[in-house]
């Protein structure tokens, strides 16, 4: 492709395939959101400049693409408006516009494009797609529970295998901090550490959490217990004489007791290394690891105070967010066989308007069609644009055709060819639809 | 709603009811695309800036929503990017760049928001959905009559009745405005002015063309010609001595015989002073007249050179746009009687997971359902929210059902109740989904 007609660095053109397949994808998760009484919210593709500013932190600020004043004031250089960089933001902002006006709870999902000025990678895109399902003003456990089956169930539906539910609590963590004695202030960078246990060798995350001032007296046995065979036994253990700790195990003890049942057994599981790196995390949190170390598909877990932090009204939160453009990679690939027509219509001068109400019959009867809209007048010529375009069917009508009062009608995979009387030809057409 | 928490001016959040009255009409406009073998392109939100700029004009160019330079260049107040101000640049670059990638011709739908720096203002929209269908190379009058014909099959699609085709081509004009002896300098502000004989008496528009450097005495006949009775018969006989002229007519009259039995006879008619503003209009235009001056619902034509101007391959062109958000007005409100959840099942704490896999055995069952999650306990305060939420039906279990081995089904319309065991509960179900 001419690089001056590519698409701007990290976004895509989706031709028809593509796009049918991720469409295809949307539609079926929406299905699903829609069986758990989930709705729809669908904000601008951009918000005010302040409403999106210092809610990201300060490396996300840098990312958020900002839109130039206009008019008189475009000279000044300025940004008022701002691409949405994220579904949570926007939420916060509708919840708190519109108050008691949504359900209690609200439960809410939001399919869409956001837009974050990264540098471009593999995988990696400026303009992507972000699927949220969140349940605003309820702490009840269920609220998490329902969430995590519905992302189980958009899995399945998609037709992904092999994938694991990790959970946690940031209770838990609080409560392995306190029962390692880690000291409160070294708690936040001990946690950001941790969590890099998937990627960094446990000799190696001791010499980091040293770094951070804590001594390998302590970072060691912790490091031990949460890198064993038998970690989630050894961390039940360890969390017995904290209150904060006792009560995440509560939390995640509840949620594999509601899971049962609907999430297989060996699909979930108590993970007490599960840090998930934002910190507005307030109980429950979760991840879905894709086997062979495809990364995590989907994440999440409960965020009490981040609505109100965000501008929204202080209600209680959770939710969760499926990688979309990480997910699509592993569906089936785009059908090869897809075609654009069931019908091609082959057109001849003085028989056009003819050919034209073939085509409108055959759409009567639920078949897609088209006359053939190139110059040739040479049969050849429009059979083969009838194949390229993959139809089933032509339809041919010429002088022959006339003087018999009938359409020939060709099937395009064997070759073979029905004389259908012009009368007849909707009944016909009616036969092919049905199959 | 509080001024701060609105969404920014002239954009709009889309709570569940109206999102899903949109979506479904655009689902029901891309089923009818799809028959005649049209086939989805979706572009980025923003494209480079100097693809959009200089194409719309110094007026469309001020309405271009630009996208600041980030990182270190933010500082400079340039803008590099900007969003889509229309489907028909994007379009004309992805011609470019897929050439005979894409098959020939090209038939394509795009719907999708586009952004304009407008004043808001009734029904006009900052951020707003366009729906547009086109077919690139190819000069053949089957694909403007197939343009057409879809578009009225949307409207019929979507319920609307009482709208009118008005069918002319530019050819037409330009005959017209020979066999009036209007000099060929005052030409393209004779049409523009034209154009307003919707708006304005006869008598203004003659003055007006006055004003132009028409003389009264030329102007008076073709305003004449144009705003009688026999209008259509006036100028088909004013264009016989006029090539231009005579080719423009038979472009009318292919479409309109074409046309003929697609499109019943009183739904399309040949109206010689349709002008349509644009200037890169080559053959037939049309537009979509609404009963009651509703204004124009859609409207297109041949654009045989535009591609090439805007930067892709000159190929020839016609299509069409549908003006969505004035359909959309149209269209019957949101069901005032929609519902989230067909069951609602209540939660009694000791029985919480039970309840769980109740709402998802009426999920598999193909039921909209969920579990309570607010705090109350009583089962009153639960049966209100299973009736706010506009559940047909609520599973009730608590320590009655336990005892008896059965959950009580409660219509919520009738209040009747059914203890059903649990053993035969997907059963039940299954039959309440088959209705």
């Amino acid at each position: 492709m001419p690089t001056q007609f590519d698409p701007p660095s990290g976004t895509r053109d989706f031709l028809a395939a593509e796009w049918e397949t991720r469409e295809h994808a949307f539609e079926r998760i929406r299905s699903v959101f829609a069986r758990y009484g989930f709705e729809p919210l669908v904000t601008p593709a951009f918000e005010r400049l302040d409403v999106l500013l210092g809610k990201y932190g300060d490396d996300g600020d840098k990312l958020i693409f900002k839109i130039l004043r206009r008019g008189e004031h475009e000279g000044t250089g300025e940004a008022d408006l701002a691409l949405r960089y994220d579904h949570t933001v926007p939420l916060a902002r509708v919840a708190a516009a519109y108050g008691s006006q949504l359900p209690t709870p609200y439960k809410r999902y939001a399919i869409g494009p956001v837009w974050r000025a990264d540098r471009p990678g593999h995988g990696r895109y400026r303009e992507f797609a972000q699927c949220d399902l969140d349940t605003l003003g309820t702490s009840s456990a269920m609220a998490d529970a329902e969430v995590i089956c519905a992302v189980h169930d958009v899995l399945g539906e998609l037709g992904l295998r092999g994938f694991r539910f990790l959970l946690n609590s940031r209770r838990v963590l609080a409560g392995l901090l306190e029962a390692f004695g880690v000291p409160a202030d070294l708690g936040p960078g001990v946690l950001i550490t941790l969590d890099k246990l998937d990627k960094l060798a446990p000799a190696e995350v001791i010499t980091e959490l040293a770094g951070r001032g804590l001594a390998e007296a302590q970072a060691a046995p912790l490091v031990g217990a949460l890198t064993a065979g038998d970690a989630a036994e050894q961390i039940r253990d360890a969390l017995k004489n904290s209150d904060e700790g006792a009560a995440g195990l509560d939390e995640v003890d509840t949620l594999l007791s509601l899971l049962a049942g609907q999430v297989p057994g060996d699909r979930v599981v108590f993970a007490p290394r599960l840090v998930r790196g934002l910190s507005y995390y307030t109980g429950p949190i979760w991840e879905v690891a894709a086997e062979g170390g495809a990364g995590s598909l989907a994440g999440g877990g409960r965020y009490d105070h981040l609505i109100a932090l965000l501008g929204g009204p202080d209600v209680p939160a959770t939710g969760g967010s499926l990688g979309m453009e990480r997910i699509l990679l592993l569906l089936p690939r785009p059908d090869t066989g897809r075609t654009m027509l069931d019908v091609a219509v082959t057109v001849m001068d003085e028989h056009a308007a003819r050919s034209f109400a073939f085509a409108a019959a055959a759409r009567d009867a639920g078949l897609r069609a088209s006359v053939y809209l190139g110059n040739s007048r040479k049969l050849g010529r429009q059979l083969k644009w009838a194949s390229d375009s993959g139809a089933r069917w032509a339809l041919i009508y010429g002088n022959n055709e006339e003087e018999a009062g009938a359409v020939t009608v060709r099937d395009m995979t064997t070759g073979e060819q029905a004389s259908v009387p012009l009368g007849g030809l909707p009944g016909y057409l009616a036969e092919l639809a049905a199959g």
